[in-house]
């Protein structure tokens, strides 16, 4: 059995004549011989309205209630397309989380897959051609109903490709792939046709959103190659993969360039430099769910130093009042922060092979006057912290550095 | 466990405000020392959107995606209204078919309630003050939804009850009981303190919509004392109970007067009147599923006699192309039906001991000069067809010639 797993995002399902469009690419699939399993979201707006429903009706919404209200977004839209797939003839169902069942542990809001019953599935793609599945949603061996976060759908899509044995997974959104750079900030910023997991996982983080990041994870762990494409066109898109040996990609050096205007620098002043210190501000900051980004540790003078890290700006007030409670306890100088920086991010598996990539991205910076404040690496990322105001002159620097804007990337 | 069952319509739970107020019930319930649940339908106008939808996306919706389309809208009421009892501390959860799970046959849109897992309901009782059900919603062995039919919130709310133990189920309207007629009719109508359940069934089965038919069967059969009760008042409403060795309510003959304005008259013309004939008609009327409410034969004249019987407006043109096909078969004489009809109905478990009824019935009708076009009666209920014209003169003097605006039921 030939099976293609196809996900279409809200914008996509958003209404008739959208879902009609999201029928032709089935129907597209079915006459290339597959089965088909078509991932839905919930129609666009719909979450958002329940979301709003819920905080009216609540100020702390219960997080089990506020999953089981939201599952109702996917719910209405499978049922509408497999109702317009079997109006066209088309033998389809839907199919829900706790009818496959998608196991998921009860981190409600933000559950994460623990299984998939695959066999029962692929005994419904004997009885029907297509089976369209609620995106978002699982459920708990106790049988609540969970949502695995903003994108989840996503992950639902690459978990069922896996599942079923890591059939190609196409997510149709309404870019048409993965572009080097934003292509809103830098017009020659070109479509990557082919970018491996690890790169896919640094530019989604970064803020390149066009898959989840948990997806990415997902489909690296099960290897399951992923395409994304655009709902719109009938181009293939940027295909997401693994790296393999014969892959003349590593010539490249850099894929693509990421920025994250949403960075905060919070530095602590004064800290004596002893074991246990950065345990003191990272295990307080950790345990009240702050996601640090950027560290950087100032080279010690006089056994005095200075501790920098980078937040997101809606944990800007939690963690400085963290911070200043532990530069109090350890009698630090003091606390600073700024709201008006950026991060700009150079990405490529290329550069576990070449060196000079850091120092050619730092030359290209200073040329174009914009200082550095932070540098953080990774084996196949360079981040740099600068002021927000140059964020697009960085990202346009750099692009061009890298001739991303000329270079073919396979 | 003291518990009791709650059930809440659309038009209670339609927004926020509703909701608080049914909260202020199950408040009630809860200081009274029972554990409670509640059972809810569709936000008032949620149902009908939808229906609205699916006959958008498909001009015959597949019933199996219809169902669980429209289960989305309990499912959508029940979190809100469990997060709305959270917020005010009680300990709450909302329940869904699947999870109980409320097993039924896969009669998708109209689907027959098979078992209910009440050990499993007991213990999250057990955990929980007040569980918020689902109604109107079950599902098949094969972990399909299933909705039970218009109304089917009360089939759920008094199933549930049943299976607990046939505990209380209090069954909340915007209407503050049964009366003895229709009060917009007759305002002389007044509330009944205290119905049997075949009394209920005859009125609800007329078009007194205050509970669904199957509701009280249910309740009948399992002896569920069921309260039918305004949502806006304190007031104890209706109870549909079992009739009672020692219950002086027999003293009173008519409990109350239904009609019904859904009906047209088909006559077959000239039948020959021998075995046979009336399976010949009613077989083919039964595998097309349309519902024959009265029939009568004329005494047959020199081997030839009529044969007529009512059914609904909507299922006029069916069943007249169906009779007109036997009548070509039987070489009957012709068809003729008339639109303009309706039935008034005496109803009471007392005329079973009181002789001259139907006659008081007749004569009071005669009086009025309403003429009598077919007359059908059962144990505890007289129905008369007459022209539609004459239905609220007919309904008043009946209301009249039988006390009901003066008598104490109970």
């Amino acid at each position: 059995m030939k099976i293609l797993v196809q996900k279409f995002g809200g914008s996509s399902v958003a209404d008739l004549e959208c879902m009609k469009k999201v029928r032709g690419k089935v129907e597209g699939a079915l006459a290339e011989g597959f089965k088909v399993v078509v991932v839905l979201s919930a129609r666009s707006g719909q979450t958002n309205k329940l979301i709003e429903m819920a905080h009216q009706w609540s100020d702390e919404p219960d997080p089990a209630e506020y999953d089981a209200l939201l599952a109702t977004g996917e719910q209405e839209s499978i049922a509408l397309f497999a109702m317009l797939l079997r109006q066209a003839g088309i033998k389809a169902r839907s199919i829900l989380g706790y009818q496959v069942p998608i196991l998921t542990d009860d981190s409600y809001n933000a559950a994460r897959i623990i299984s998939i019953e695959a066999d029962y599935f692929r005994s419904e793609l004997e009885k029907y051609d297509v089976i369209v599945m609620a995106g978002f949603q699982g459920v708990t061996a106790d049988k609540r109903i969970t949502t695995l976060g903003r994108g989840g759908s996503d992950t639902s899509a690459v978990a069922i490709a896996a599942a079923l044995g890591s059939c190609d997974c196409h997510i149709y959104t309404d870019v048409d792939g993965v572009y080097t750079t934003d292509p809103r900030m830098v017009p020659e910023a070109r479509l990557i046709p082919k970018i491996y997991y690890e790169e896919m996982l640094e530019m989604a983080s970064m803020g390149a959103k066009v898959l989840q990041i948990r997806s990415v994870e997902f489909a690296k762990k099960f290897n399951v190659p992923v395409w994304v494409r655009s709902t719109f066109t009938n181009e293939p898109g940027t295909l997401v993969t693994q790296e393999e040996d014969d892959d003349m990609m590593e010539l490249y050096m850099v894929s693509g360039i990421a920025f994250d205007k949403d960075q905060v620098r919070i530095t602590l002043l004064g800290v004596p430099d002893r074991p246990g210190i950065s345990a003191a501000l990272f295990v307080p900051l950790a345990e009240n769910d702050i996601l640090v980004d950027m560290i950087v540790q100032k080279a010690s003078r006089d056994g005095i130093t200075d501790m920098t890290y980078t937040v997101s700006h809606r944990d800007l007030k939690r963690a400085l009042a963290i911070t200043e409670d532990v530069c109090a306890k350890i009698e630090g100088l003091g606390v600073e922060h700024d709201t008006k920086v950026a991060k700009v991010s150079v990405i490529g598996v290329g550069m576990r092979n070449h060196s000079g990539v850091a120092a050619q991205a730092f030359t290209a910076l200073h040329n174009a006057d914009i200082n550095i404040i932070m540098i953080s690496t990774s084996e196949i990322k360079i981040s740099c912290l600068i002021l927000e105001e140059h964020i697009e002159t960085a990202v346009k620097t750099l692009h061009t550095t890298f001739a991303l804007d000329k270079q073919e990337t396979v």
